[in-house]
């Protein structure tokens, strides 16, 4: 039986720790949270839970076996690598931290220690981008064209990171996950209304070394909500739109036929093609019940989480130059390529 | 009776025929076209109407007053010109021409001559995008923050220009029609999947002197066609969805306030704001039919139509800079700010 | 070349004359309207067209081989009885005729004298209807459940005819063409909102021989405008609706499934079955270009057409007695099972 | 402090039981359930609670003085009149109970012994319902033309009731709170597909003195799910969506103006009126909480409910009297009309 510590109990640890109750094979022992409402709440909830005030004392605690730390950003690092340090197995929310040089030295630390290191990319374990990864990986698609995200609505405007941290993180989760290769260059842009504040509004694009071009969209100060995100290729075209009920993924046949030997250049070069369209049906399981499933197996078995440190780094990499590139009115920043390789999910520690 | 020839009858040409001959005030004395079946196809459906080969003949019949142009943009420059020292008024499809330089002494030419210079920028007649001017010209929006715009379907692959020149030329034309400034930067990213072709994906951004930002997406290679603008104000947001076939322009009544002097900078700072949505009547007047109106006027009394030279210029001058920025994967670009005042519509030629 | 003479040029008439100009093997030979500048439009659009004032003319004109008929209902009689008399083939708007009584004596005057009789049900020529009906007929919806319509938007009140005549006359018309069988049973409610006028709001309910429930919702007073129709079958169910711009025919594989020989009568009875959603891809092509070139070939091969008077009599008979009911507020009708059976389309005359 | 019971723990019991929870003024005392497992779920959920086995224990504990009745409608009479006779306030679920008979001896118990009665008619405590009621009683739609609702969805077929019964009720309780009359007349239409199952399709018009028409159309068959109300005035009109996220209530300043003394009857009788559309911000506030706290306050005041007795018994004598009418395809049924006026809500009981 594994042992589970939550540091946070704010906005996404309920959800944590729900789903690590539902969850066989683990148990949850303490939950941390600096605001005694919240401890008091945790603890009327779940009677045989602790509440505790100090993450020292859980990170410390020979009953945890595993940490998840569910906390602003900012406090990822210092969090993780206390838990790491003290051989606890680590789940860190999104975005796994504030810089590379920081997912950088969490990941040696869980290597070292052979520890799992996951990173909660709570899109990864929908049922509708495991459908989309499918369908890419599987050809049906052909070859990738572009990713093309809308993620805007009227949102609260963070006060330790900017929209791209806090919107577009979730694209590029899905990103990694889902598309053959890493971006090697980023340019962005965007701006702050709010005096002082972070940007609210921002738009990334990032290059590949084949033709593939991603582009993300996010927006804390749109009139109406949109989930949307389009993912083209030479054979096959999604729409997913996350605010469907049911059909959230839609695959159109539909492209373009490139004439390699065209005895006209101008005339027949692109041919359209237009045909059905499907909507897969798609399991209605909850996600972050998957994931944690996921987590306790991966612990259990010593093996590489499908959303490890590494997808964690790529992430980050990405958020840390768009902001860059985005201050300055996009200029395009080359992505450090050392990295760019995928990481062996599901291979051992 | 003010005499119109028409160049270049394919596929906008029937319109500008079609509505000028539904207009009181001038008649339609010639149509050019190098296609001899098109030519046959003006004569059977108009009897009055000479179908001409040689556009020089059109551009020097004296029995015409205005020239319009249809034709693709890397001919406008070289039409146009010689309609202006013909001594001929001239409307000229959008863009204007293949560059600032080009726009430029098109506009110096009509103004040397006294000559009428419209750019058909359609959009800024068409009863929503006027509504949406008045909303801003009227305060109702408050400051406008941004403007973006995703203008996206599976479309036809131009030869000729990319596709920021075919479809973001509609946003820069209402852009330049609704919103207090231009742009003084530009920052475009896009890729072509076609070896050889333009870019058939393409994003750009727009700094003004203010906090206004503007983006806009276009994509030739989109399995569903999009065409709708966000436009969000300090008091009052829009959403423009030209798709829509009866509430195309709805206004919401959100956003956010701001504190100037909070107690608390991380509490107090950003408010939230959430009110009615109302979608105002539009009239179904053809935006077409009231340009061509106002180009009649325009001839009739000798003053600058709304959707001038100047319009026209500085839609391509973003596009030409756009296109620079493009093939730099978004190194932003200055944008000459000599011209950037609006031109004086309705003011004397 | 088959001669056409069209009595009618007001809303649908220039529809029915372009596209006999447009289809081969005919010609237009003259079209009748009673008001002048009717006569005039026609012969300004097309120079080779008589206008003529006389409807008996038309009909006796030696030249003409069919007559269209696109005049109020309640003219249709008169006109269709002269026009097969005279012995003119004839197609005439939906609805057919005021009453059955009418219908049954053009049906019987046309087989006597060997004429194609036609009645103008263009739905049944759309690519999204003849693609429900194929999905009927190949089994792959399985046993028919139900048909239900919603045809509502704010609409022009007629005069001479009630909304049900106005409107659920399309959806009779679809019935009769894609389901397996005709109804046997009507009840129909609605009201008039107009003193003195005919009812604006309707819904009619059919009965059949087997489980089949059909249901028509018409309403010339709604806000929106609706075009949906749901056809449940025991093995998938279609959405159609007319307004999408390109997926109009959605298939879904949904149902439930019944357990005949349940343990529990409770429990095991209905299962329940969620599957893919398919969108066909479906033609483009106008649905009158495609009921014309149908009407020609009839003609020239002698045979019944897919839209007969059989079939023109089957609507009818629903919509009168339908009237009927409404006006004792749905007391059930039963209909006269004599002519049930589907008339044998491309069989000869 | 009022003391709580609650009977049947199943679909919707946990929701009453948890608002009940965090109301103040009242205390959760008992729920009871048939099966162990449920009883045990909500004593691990809330420790304060009693599970008990026995409704008849429940019905006479002396600490509780409201028994909240969450079961299938079959036993609605049988615990309300226990309940009541025990001397306990009632709420109730809909339909209130199986025909007019149990609901009129419930009201006159009630009456008898002074207790607050209540019918659980959720809906009515929406933030969209209210706010239709709002527009209704300050006559900003004019004299109400209709109201016509679509319910339909793949649902559970029930085993003891009817789709009406379970989807049609929630139409006749908004009806019997925003419109200003209640009905005169029912005539129904529906069908079952399941052999000896009850009606999965139903159809219910319903007549007022006025010329109101009203309609509901349900469905458990359906492959998409619809919530979707027209109402029809003659200044304005609504659509009230209940599946969008945001925008449930669109009133639209559309419709016809009759012309009471036209010179030309058929020209001049009806005119079309087209203006804007709006969609007033609505609450968020839950409506079982809202209605709760209803339930307490009337109980601590001695006042009528909004949804009391009178309200349940008006929905169930259509539901009873529509079940007949669907029987006899559609015969019309006069409902008594002694009963019709509206209940005095927040009268002394």
């Amino acid at each position: 039986m594994i042992g589970v510590g939550v540091i946070g109990y704010g906005y996404w640890g309920p959800n944590l720790v729900r789903n690590f109750i539902e969850t066989n094979g683990c148990r949850v022992v303490a939950v941390c949270d600096a605001k005694v409402e919240r401890r008091a709440l945790v603890e009327q909830r779940y009677p045989g839970v602790k509440g505790v005030s100090s993450w020292r004392d859980l990170v410390n605690d020979p009953a945890i076996d595993v940490v998840a730390i569910s906390t602003p950003v900012s406090s990822h690092f210092e969090l993780g690598m206390a838990a790491l340090e003290a051989g606890k197995h680590v789940l860190v929310e999104k975005p796994m931290a504030m810089n590379v040089e920081q997912c950088s030295r969490m990941i040696d630390e869980a290597a070292r220690r052979k520890l799992v290191l996951m990173v909660d990319h709570t899109f990864v374990y929908t049922p509708a981008v495991r459908k989309v990864r499918e369908l890419v990986t599987s050809g049906s698609l052909g070859d990738i064209y572009y990713y093309d995200s809308v993620r805007v609505n009227l949102g609260i405007f963070q006060h330790d990171v900017n929209v791209i941290w806090d919107l577009a993180v979730h694209d590029l989760a899905i990103m990694d996950y889902v598309l053959p290769e890493r971006p090697v260059a980023v340019s962005a842009t965007g701006i702050s209304h709010v005096p002082g504040g972070h940007e609210n509004i921002g738009y990334l694009t990032m290059y590949f070394t084949s033709t593939i071009i991603a582009h993300v969209h996010v927006n804390w100060l749109a009139p109406v909500k949109v989930r949307r995100t389009l993912l083209g290729g030479s054979s096959k075209m999604i729409v997913f739109d996350d605010l469907e009920p049911s059909e959230k993924i839609k695959v159109y046949d539909r492209g373009i036929t490139l004439n390699n030997h065209p005895q006209n250049v101008y005339e027949l070069l692109v041919g359209y093609r237009s045909g059905d369209m499907w909507a897969p049906r798609l399991d209605t399981t909850e996600a972050l019940s998957l994931e944690i499933n996921h987590l306790i197996d991966c612990i259990e078995h010593g093996t590489h989480p499908e959303t490890d440190g590494e997808a964690g780094l790529a992430v980050v990499r990405i958020l840390e130059n768009g902001t860059l590139s985005m201050r300055e009115r996009g200029r395009p920043i080359e992505l450090d390529s050392r990295v760019t390789e995928r990481a062996g999910a599901r291979q051992s520690l």
